[in-house]
């Protein structure tokens, strides 16, 4: 866990408010559902299967016990888990020695998508995380094929500047 | 540092074998002219000023502390820093739980660039430091302006297929 972050926080959405707050291990399933509920993503293989449950719940954990990486999730009016991102903190040398604030995961509930909440959890990235993590860049890739979360990250002042590359590691 | 890393190691290139090894406080001088050392750096404000040598100590000492991130370099045939890298290692939910390798800050000596340096350290990280971190996936963004590097990842068997974002923090 990121310990500079002031979690829980409420977050202004069009609907009303949320609660913005770290993933616990109760989260689970609720959490694997989330990642499923997205065709790109199942298309990689998250696809909520109880077989996969050991290696989320141990990722989970990995996370949480990891002093720069934070999982966070994002609880709806009858607190169901409505969103979830990942952030983790890299200093780094480039930029003059700069600290970078990178964005994973970033998933809303497909029947909850258009309130705002995605918007409203950038904008406290950006806002509220990145200073108190002393990050004076916030990045994040986005699968080429995801249009409209293009126009939505450009829409939040973010610049389409780089391509991003991955490498698939053989036998893994 | 990475402490899963076995290092230092020797790389081959097409003009004989260099040292890859963990960068140390001595090499500050060199990295701030490695990071200098090429136009898209030097226009976001790395031009190797002493005025900036407290902020890149500063980083790199924080990198080295870090148990999630590891500052590389490579020693030419004359002991001269000829390449440098950082590595992040990020566990994470997505595809089933995999941990990434993220590469940033790859930068190789103008001079001496074409000798086989970068593809050697490329390999070095895919092929031996992926696996030793449990990393799945290795990731990179590259400026959309670098397209003799988006060539360069493409032959190493890297896939572009993903915009890479980032959000310059406001007063950072």
């Amino acid at each position: 866990m990121l310990p500079s972050l002031d979690l829980p926080a409420t977050l202004d959405t069009r609907t009303g408010t949320v609660l913005l707050r770290r993933a616990d291990p109760a989260d689970l399933d609720a959490l694997m559902a989330l990642l499923s509920d997205d065709p790109i993503s199942a298309s990689r293989g998250d696809v909520a299967s109880s077989d996969d449950e050991p290696a989320y719940r141990a990722a989970l954990e990995e996370i949480l016990r990891d002093a720069g990486n934070d999982l966070l999730v994002v609880e709806g009016h009858a607190g169901e888990l409505a969103a979830t991102m990942q952030l983790t903190r890299i200093p780094g040398m480039a930029r003059r020695g700069s600290t970078r604030l990178l964005v994973e995961a970033v998933r809303v509930r497909s029947d909850l998508r258009s309130a705002g909440i995605g918007g409203a959890m950038m904008r406290w990235v950006t806002e509220v995380a990145a200073p108190a993590l002393g990050s004076s860049l916030v990045q994040l890739t986005s699968d080429a094929a995801r249009v409209d979360a293009h126009r939505f990250y450009e829409r939040l002042g973010f610049v389409g500047s780089h391509i991003g590359f991955k490498y698939r590691v053989r036998g893994a």
